[in-house]
């Protein structure tokens, strides 16, 4: 894998997120890399992620969810267009539709896995389905329409 | 509308979670009431919780919508059953799928007002349709499939 992130990449105009930004330090800071065709999150919720006592928060995984995949498809399309991501003009995806299933509960205290597999690739447009495992137990899946932002929007 | 929350009937062993638990002193502590057949929360989103500045992090309004249909969950099932909010046996939801659509960006630094229609009780599960908005205008939109938590999955 390599040793910068996908996050690592965005540029300081846009790496606020709460999520995944690089300079939110109240943030998750999430961290993406390839994995051959997939992409990888390692993520381990604190303390206070809580739903249950034991069990994390599911807005929280939602979360990681979401950034995983607006992550990927940035790096998908700098792939598509056989761009490395430091190239400009910078290419930034967000969230048109989020779509999380809790499939059993994941325990709290343990890093996740969260994997992303490109489903689409078209135009603007970015699918990208995700597995999010505990003790090697699919605990999450999910699937985010991506959609690439507008460069007039971040200025 | 009652002085107080939904959220502030939940009993002390289940009042942790990130989003609505009263005793999680880190979380949102968000705050759900009747309104009419509606439910309604209103929350403010903190300085932080960027997505690009300026707007509000997707991850933070699908924990909204995620705890605003739990708790609207847990309401619709006590008024189906004609019984308030502090009888017993308790009554706790939790997610089993949540879908969010981002429909315009969402202004981060004004109150969030958010909706929740009751769309099906059936037994153990209430499916909530969910309608964020601020300054009047419909930015998200979600519906979630709570189901009832098993008392022993509690103890």
């Amino acid at each position: 894998m390599d040793i910068k992130a996908f996050q690592d990449y965005y540029p300081d105009d846009v790496a606020h997120c709460y999520g995944c930004g690089h300079l939110n330090d109240q943030g998750l800071q999430i961290k993406t890399f390839w994995d051959g065709d997939e992409t990888l999150t390692r993520y381990t919720p604190e303390p206070h992620h809580t739903a249950v006592p034991g069990y994390v928060y599911g807005g929280l995984l939602a979360s990681l969810v979401d950034c995983h995949s607006t992550g990927t498809a940035a790096a998908a399309k700098y792939r598509e267009e056989k761009r490395s991501m430091d190239s400009l003009p910078a290419l930034r995806f967000l969230t048109a539709s989020l779509k999380v299933e809790y499939r059993k509960p994941t325990p709290l205290g343990v890093p996740l896995e969260i994997r992303g597999r490109i489903r689409e690739v078209k135009g603007r447009k970015v699918v990208v389905d995700v597995e999010l495992k505990a003790q090697d137990a699919v605990c999450v899946t999910g699937q985010v329409i991506c959609i690439q932002v507008p460069e007039d929007f971040l200025k």
